[in-house]
Order: structure tokens, then sequence, then C-alpha cells
């Protein structure tokens, strides 16, 4: 089974990227309980006050397109939808190894 | 301290991102040993057969600075660079937390 990753990017309404990661931190924690995510981790870009990149690494395709159908997942996309004023997708490719993932084989 | 992330896109010559992909989790390995090193998570792009992303988390910005003239960085700069045909830069952004990485501070 391949990985699935992802590194979208989400821009915030003007003045709402910190709202906007506490929710995507706040869904972080119930990833925490999904053996299939791997990764989910929320981070802030330094040269716009408006940006989050978003990286995760599910262990298939699958994996991910169910999650996007869980509670949190439908929760986090109403709270979010009013202050998210885009999402800019870099993906899917699939995660190889390296430092923090045990590596698979490469699929490319 | 803030962590300092990346997610820089790797483009190699056609034909060559599986020379390309092994050079960096080669590298890897020696990231292994740095505790400053985080995460350092090689990916192959699904739409692009000659792109890699490679997914960084380091303690500090002056942490992955110092790493660049480490001499697994400077034998990778030189053993990829005639089947790079270059590298766009994502970040540096900073690393909050979610799944995979302890929370920080909302230094954003």
């Amino acid at each position: 089974m391949r990985r699935f990753g992802l590194c979208n990017t989400f821009r915030a309404v003007e003045g709402k990227r910190d709202t906007l990661a506490d929710l995507l931190l706040e869904a972080s924690k119930e990833m925490k309980k999904l053996e299939e995510c791997e990764l989910y981790i929320i981070n802030s870009a330094d040269d716009d006050p408006d940006v989050l990149y978003v990286y995760e690494v599910w262990s298939s395709k699958e994996a991910h397109q169910a999650s996007l159908s869980m509670e949190v997942s439908q929760t986090l996309i109403e709270k979010a939808r009013p202050i998210l004023a885009g999402v800019e997708k870099t993906g899917p490719f699939t995660p190889l190894g390296g430092k923090g993932i045990p590596s698979s084989s490469l699929d490319s």
C-alpha cells in the first residue's frame, strides 16, 4: 500500500490566521487517535501573515479520503469556511522516507 | 526558541528523480543523528515525474543554517548538482504542532 501525502496552503481571511491555526490544531487532536494518519502538522508562514501550510501523511489515499467524512473533518470545514480565503494544493505526493517516518519502497 | 521549517520543491533532470531521491534518503540517515533536525522527509510528486518535495523541521533557524556546512550537506550538494534542474522554496515557516510533532507556542 502506498502512502499518501499533501502539503496544502491555507490562506486565512486577514487577521484570522491564529483562529484558523487553532481550529486545525484542535482537529489534529482527533488525528492523533487515527493510526492511518501518520503526520498532520500545522505550519505558519514566516513571510505571509495570512498563510498556513498543513503537511499531512496518510497510510493510503483511501485512508485520507475516508477521513474527510469524519465528524471532526466536517466540523473543521464548517468552522473554517467563514475565515478561509483560499486553499492551494501541493500534492498528492508519496512520502518515501527520511527522518520522522519509516522508509517505504521507492514508489515514484 | 522558534522551530524552523521548509518544504522545498526539487526538480530533477529528466529521468533522474530516483537517483536524487536516493541521495536525499542517504543524507537523511545523517540527519537521524542530529537532534536539532526533528523531521526530514522526502516525498515524490504523483503528478510530475521529475519532482520531489522535502519537508524539513529544525529546532531553530540557526540549527538549520549550521547543518548546511556539515560534510553530509556539502557531499549532497556536490552529488546532486549535476542531476538537479531547479529548487523552488516554500518557507521558511514555523511548525506550530499537530500529529507527529510536539506543540510549540503559537509564534505566528
